[in-house]
């Protein structure tokens, strides 16, 4: 079988970006993405693409970039990696509701080459409620499962403990949200090929629509109170700290002079912050209670 | 003359922290501070007070602390330091205003000592206008200034430089605001005396309140329309970008696992993010051009 190409790959991306892009612009009914194409001064470029204010999204985001050209110091010194050219192309979605109901949802599917031939795929689903609904992440984490067990009977319970460690806001000592998936540099080195890896990313991606569909299902229109806006808002101003405090995606992109608009559109549309916030009722304590790791949604 | 005692400038600080919100509390005329006291686990603990809601300051933190104990691991690898017990003390301001006409301003005070005889003093006092206006800001670094010059004729100079660098929004390409004085270990090695240094210090804390009310004058009773609101929650947004990206202290204090809602105090009680903001007006447009490094306020 052939080898799979970095063109392929930046092709299909630039496909998926397309299909998510027209399947939340139909789930929403009432806004579209505004697009911006960005060239990167070293080699690439992208296309960031905003939606705002719609019925069921305040502000989402959907990024496609396929970026090249000499490896940045700070790559190859955090990476221990060689002085050689580099390819990197992804696809990044983060989408804020409007309703506090609806869950905040992120995907990131990514590849990376150099020219020594090192390469490996990484990525993601996860899911932030602001109100954690068990059966709603039961749902969504059994999508993941489904797709995971379609590949390896090891990858649905490895990257989902991937995903509790790596959505852990230390000093908050909490979750983002319930989790989901998440993987970094997978290669052939667990003896799947380059096709099986890719296959599984593909998949991945795939699953975001399906996921997302399930999870605001039924929520995207329940009645919300001004004591539930204001919990949503402060549930944001703790996503912002993630991102910004912890993440790793946006530190490296902020680190490497990325393009600052395309890296911060993860940021929500409005957040609070109000010293030492207690939650208003029962729900917003058991959500709370809820933003661990280690929690087996599906099973429990 | 004899040693200051760390007791000494921790009491002189606790002192501070009182005479500073009552100043605010008049100032505000609405609300009033609340006060929690924690304990540090490893030694020490601190006073958090918080006003909000008020007719001028919608949200603000003026904190104080005097923590000691094993140095944290974290702390020597940083600072380069050998083990030892350590003492550190301080005051820190954030006040975020209601009216978007009215700056958000920052000023901290701390002293840090090892039991190996190591100590330094560090601080200073910032301005961030969400509208900047030329007038104020050399009325703002004038009440710094004229500190600076009763005790060196380089202090304002240095420190002016070491602030314009220290609160710079790199992926931005932006200042914070428009800056004010920063410095941080200054101890005797510049061959002024420990009880100079402190006299300094002591001297920019009382700055604070006279120059806040100079800052504040004017503005507070301006009017302002949503668009004024909507530019100040963009502007907060930046605030939080800097501090939780950039500011040296927040990190820190998060890495050695501080108080986190003392630590976070400094955070707006609402912050918008809009991809690819643009300013809706001349005033914003002006304000965006002057948010950068190595303007003499003064003299300009």
């Amino acid at each position: 079988m052939e080898e799979i190409s970095k063109t392929e790959i930046a092709n299909w991306f630039k496909n998926l970006q397309d299909n998510i892009c027209y399947s939340l612009e139909k789930l929403d009914g009432q806004s579209s993405f505004k697009e911006d194409k960005w060239d990167r001064p070293e080699g690439g470029g992208g296309r960031s693409r905003v939606l705002k204010d719609g019925k069921l999204i305040e502000k989402g985001g959907v990024n496609f970039s396929a970026v090249s050209g000499p490896t940045p110091d700070k790559i190859l010194k955090a990476l221990n990696l060689p002085q050689a050219d580099f390819f990197a192309t992804g696809v990044s979605i983060v989408l804020h509701p409007q309703n506090p109901w609806v869950p905040i949802i992120h995907m990131n599917v990514r590849y990376f080459e150099m020219s020594n031939g090192v390469w490996w795929f990484g990525g993601g689903i996860d899911l932030t409620p602001h109100y954690v609904i068990s059966e709603k992440a039961r749902n969504f984490h059994q999508h993941l499962k489904t797709t995971c067990d379609k590949h390896s009977p090891e990858f649905y319970k490895k990257f989902k403990q991937w995903a509790d460690e790596y959505f852990f806001v230390k000093h908050r000592n909490e979750t983002r949200g319930i989790g989901g998936i998440f993987f970094d540099r997978i290669n052939d080195n667990d003896g799947r090929s380059k096709a099986d890896q890719w296959r599984f990313v593909q998949d991945v991606a795939e699953t975001f629509i399906p996921a997302y569909k399930d999870a605001v299902q039924d929520l995207k229109n329940r009645k919300w109170s001004q004591e539930d806006k204001i919990w949503q808002k402060i549930r944001r101003g703790r996503y912002v700290e993630f991102n910004l405090v912890h993440d790793k995606g946006t530190k490296f992109g902020l680190d490497t002079n990325g393009r600052t608009e395309s890296i911060l559109m993860s940021l929500p549309p409005e957040a609070n912050w109000e010293y030492d916030h207690q939650p208003a009722n029962d729900l917003q304590r058991e959500t709370l209670s809820l933003l661990k790791r280690g929690i087996d949604w599906i099973n429990t």
